[in-house]
Order: C-alpha cells, then structure tokens, then sequence
C-alpha cells in the first residue's frame, strides 16, 4: 500500500474519533461496574487502598467520581475481539475482562515502587501514600484479586477446560510481562540499546498484557485456530503501538493531558525508543553529547532542551509516529481476512487508530 | 486426655526423631528433583536469582550441594495428607506439592524487602544481592511460576474440574497469607496486641499456606466432605503450631542453628507470641519498662537482656511451649476417626511433633 493512501486511512479524524468516544463509552461504566462488582466486598485497609488506586475513592476511603484516563483499555479489547470473533460480550465483560485489568493494574502499583514515581494520573500513588512494604503487598493482594476472578469464570458457563485454558493465557502473559520489566531495569543506564531489543522488550513488558487480552476475547469466541491465530498477531502488533506511543507522550505529551511534562522520559534517563532513534540516527558527536547528559547525576533543564534539539534534528518524533502506524497498519492487517460485522470492525479500527494517535 | 500422659505421648524422643529423618529423607529429594523439573529451562538472570534463593546456586549460578534446612515442609505435608487420605503420592509429588513451595518462596522473598533483612539461612537475600526492583520482580516471577505449575497439574491426568478446585484452595490460601502480612506490619510497634489478634494474624500469615498444603494433599485423595474438614482443621492448627514455635526459636535460638541471635525477634521489635504473653502475664512496671523499651529507637544489649529477663520471670517461652502442644494435640485428634494405615499416622504424627519441638 503507499504511504499516502495508508496515511489518509490511519488518520484519526472527528468521524472516527467520534466512533471510539461511542465505544469507550458503551463499554466502559460496564467494565467498571463489573469490576466492582468482582471487587471483595470485604472492608479491610488493603482494600480501602486498592480502591482508591482503581479510581473509585480518595485515599480516606470517600467514593470519588473522577475517572481514571485510559483504564480498562485491556477489558475493552478482550470485549471487542470477543465480540469480533462472534462471541458472549457479556461472558467477556463480566468475567474474563476483570482479571486482565486487576493484573494491569498490580503491575502498576510494583512499578511505581520500582521507579520511585511519587505521582500516577496526577494522583499520588500507594507506595507515596501508604509507605513500599504496604504498597508491595497491597499489589500482591490485587494480584490475588485477579486470580480469584479468574477462578469465578466457571461460574459464567464455561467449561472447566476453557476456564483453564484462559488462565494459561494470562498467566504466560504475565510471565512475559515480568521479564519484559526485568529486562527493562536491566537496559536503564544502558546507552547503546538496539531498536530490536528495545522492541522485544516492550512487546513483553506492555504488549504481552494487551496481546493477551485479545487473545483471551478471541478465545472465549472461537476454537479457529486460524481465527485465533489472526487475533493473536493483531494484539501482537496492537501492543508495540501501545508501548510506542506511550514513549512519544513520555517525551512530547504535555503535562495537562498525560500528567507528565514535556521531556519527562529524558529526565528519568528512560531508555526509550525515540532516544534510541535519535542516538542511532544523530551524529557521533551528538551522540556523545546525549550519552555525556545521560551519565550526569541529574538532568538540567538546559540539557534537556540540547537532548530535545538534537531529537528534533534527527526527527525521532516523526519516525517514533510512523514506527507506530506501521504496526498498527500490521495489526489491522492481521485480521483482514476474518470475516466479521462491518461494526465489529469499525470499533477495532478506531481503538487501534486511537492506540497509534492517542494524546494522552 | 490427662496432661501427664499427653505429654508423654507428645514427646520427640529419639525414636520419633528417627522417623522423621527417614519422613524427610524419604520425600525431600523426591520434591527437589521435581521442583528442579517444573523450574523454566530458560537461561535468565531472574532465573539465576530465584535458583539461588531456592538453594541450587550460589549468586554466580554455579551449583551448589548446601541444602536449606526447613526447605520443601509445606510439599511434604502435601504428600503426607494425600497418602494418609489414600491418595496417588506420585500425583502430590509432580504437581500440586510445588506450586506450594515456589508461592512460599515467593512470600519469602518479597517479605526480605519488607523487613529489610539482609541474611535468610546465613545466606545473603535477593534485594541485599540484587537490589529492591530486582527483587520484587523476582519474587513475583516465582509467583508466576506457582501457577504454572499449577496450570501444569492437568497433565497428571487430574479432570479439568479437579485441576480448577485445587486452584481455588491455593488462590484463597494466598489471599489469607497477604491479609496476614498486612495484618503483621500494622500490628508493628502496637504494644497491646491481644493473643486473640495475634493468633488470628499468625493463622492468615503463615498458617493459611501449611493448612492449604493438607487441605490440597487431602483433596488430591478424596472427595468426602467429612475426611477432608478432619484434614482442614489438623492442617489449621498445625500451622498455629508452626508459627508459634518459629516465634520461640525467634526469641530463644541459637545463631547456629536458626541463623538468628537471641532475642532477634525483641532486636526488631517484633510483636511475636512470647513478648505478647509476657507483656499480658508481667506485673505494670515490667510492661511500663517493655514498652519504653519497644518505644526506643534502636534496642541495646542491656535493654535486650531486661526484656529477656521479665520473659524469664514469666516463664513465657514454657506457656508457648505448652500453648503449641495444645494446638498440636488438637490437629492430631482433628484426624484421630480418619482411618489410615499405621505407616502414615506414624508420618504424620512425627512431623506434628517436630513443628512443636524443632530447634531450627
């Protein structure tokens, strides 16, 4: 396809972004509800701190109603494969869904206290809060949470086979997850990262989870193989445009829509791909430049405007966005041949567009 | 039951000891090489760091011959209930029995962050070797190796079903265990912690993963309701038993054979059985002198010895004593009507015994 025609397909105008409004919001207060409903009714101090880092309190405990950006988006993949695929979108909303965003969401609350981050979303995190060995095991708890969803999907009708099968997937997703946060500790400091490492990186550390709940929705339609298999390439892909854009926003976003200032990436020295583009594509001597700034104690504001320049120059942005539209393209791809209603695909279309155009 | 002849019955002399050697020796390397089978093959740093933790390498990942003393209890109480039950002890060994030991060491891993201890068995910790993100990381790949040796279990040739409700006890067992650990850290500094909340916290703690252990044997066995409840409240009380004389060991063992030194548990303030009953049995000017103690910033040699002195004066460390032999008269009389053969009662019967009695 040329890239002028797939740069006119892939473009997220008002009518498609208008569309992925109409999906986030069909499904979005269901996954919520559900998830509350799964949620132990138990009222323990680790549950009041869960619920508030689920968004659905302040940190006494008040029932809150702002909502958090971006939650859910694994359930509401897992939703659309499922219904895609031709399967019971409420089997998928009430329970395999859940376990995808309680598990998302344990991993968020380790990383935080691995990366010190002080602030999530504008909110300060449990760690911050309640001090690391609470937030530790407040994480582990959710993790169990997630487990005994997982096990309540044999209440849904399923078969105790395809139960099984279900929680094989996400456990090897979760596995693939953690060593993608391994090897992303273990690359931190590193300044010669290989565009390819980078990517086998986050296709664990993010895209597993993601891949995974798409492969769980398709799973819970299907025993294609060739259907699933499709599905399993297309959440392959969906999860490096993922990760890609989240490593554009971690550098250009902007503080009002993503709670992270402009350049936050370089400040935390990440080993981010458009800094790995740009070291690889810039000249040797700003390449010293950029490695002499990542070795310094902390980064000044002044260093951070000479890391940003030699990005511009090298228009790592711009390649970062056209990588994402790549895989995207890819992703879409993947699942051409599966035959499915027009709406179905419209609404995995406009997620997919989103994931690669998001702002925040 | 008269407390002379209990006692006597209770009693690990040589005979018992020598059964349970050949308990142990029996089942111990059974378990290992079957742990050592279900670990991942694959060559990864995280996997260099948990094999160290579980006592097959040193931190370089070159082998080692030093066993861990106390290593593989909750598999071998596994195998114990399943055969005393009359179940297939091969099915207990390959499978179930090692999800069990990897969630232990996972809880054991995370709790060396928490505690901040440098030293488990006179071996250096993962976060005192590898650092804090490491370590969580590790600990939570050896969770997600549990369940995949409990995803693994179906291939025993157990039914799908079986293979879901085994899950459940283990998911539920975990669940109780974070509940305890959270329990443990608030319960931290609070100097009129009832046995009532203690027991309670202990029996989540560290009691809910040892009664999961025979509960999981049991259920491997059979399906009767009134066999497995007899399983379930032995496996309850000997994990009181269990922790109770950790506690003692805590206070009163020696560097050599608990890698602890006297008193570690009063040195880290801990809110452990014996310093409970002795602040509840002790007159007010001793519990005004433990408090302030407890309430100083570090504890030295002579506000140790003052503590240990009142716990002498109320002879705390014999009221634990008796206070486990208690529990473990009552998790024996639990299965007194479960008939077995006379082989197993004798197992089980000596490895009840040396909870209550060990030295390390």
């Amino acid at each position: 396809m040329p890239q002028e025609e797939a740069s006119e397909k892939y473009l997220l105008n008002g009518q498609a972004e208008q569309h992925l409004t109409q999906v986030f919001s069909k499904y979005h207060s269901q996954v919520d509800s559900a998830m509350q409903i799964e949620f132990p009714r138990k009222d323990t101090k680790i549950n009041t701190m869960l619920k508030y880092f689920l968004g659905w309190t302040d940190p006494s405990g008040s029932a809150t109603n702002k909502p958090i950006p971006g939650k859910a988006l694994r359930p509401i993949l897992c939703i659309l494969a499922c219904n895609a695929a031709g399967g019971d979108v409420q089997k998928a909303i009430h329970a395999a869904a859940i376990p995808l965003e309680f598990i998302h969401n344990f991993s968020l609350i380790h990383d935080d206290i691995q990366d010190k981050d002080k602030l999530r979303h504008n909110r300060p995190t449990i760690w911050a809060l309640w001090g690391n060995p609470k937030a530790l095991i407040a994480g582990n708890n959710l993790r169990v949470i997630a487990d005994i969803t997982m096990n309540n999907l044999i209440r849904t009708g399923l078969s105790a086979n395809k139960c099984l099968k279900l929680n094989y997937i996400l456990t090897q997703a979760c596995l693939e997850m953690i060593e993608g946060q391994y090897l992303d500790i273990k690359y931190e400091g590193q300044t010669s990262l290989t565009t390819e490492l980078y990517l086998e990186m986050i296709s664990k550390k993010t895209g597993a989870l993601i891949a995974s709940a798409i492969k769980i929705g398709a799973s819970l339609a299907t025993e294609n193989q060739d259907k699933l298999s499709a599905f399993d390439d297309f959440g392959k892909f969906l999860g490096l445009v993922f990760q890609i854009t989240d490593d554009i926003l971690g550098i250009w976003g902007t503080e009002a829509k993503t709670g992270k200032s402009v350049g936050a990436d370089i400040i935390r020295k990440k080993n981010s791909l458009p800094i790995i583009i740009t070291a690889t594509n810039t000249t040797k001597i700003n390449q010293k430049k950029i490695i002499s700034i990542y070795n310094k104690q902390s980064i000044s504001q002044s260093d951070l405007n000479e890391v940003l320049n030699i990005m511009d120059e090298t228009k790592s942005k711009q390649q970062c966005m056209d990588l994402a539209e790549i895989y995207c393209r890819q992703a879409l791809s993947s699942i051409d041949d599966i035959s499915m209603s027009d709406e179905s695909r419209k609404d995995i279309e406009s997620v997919a567009l989103f994931l690669t155009k998001r702002q925040h």
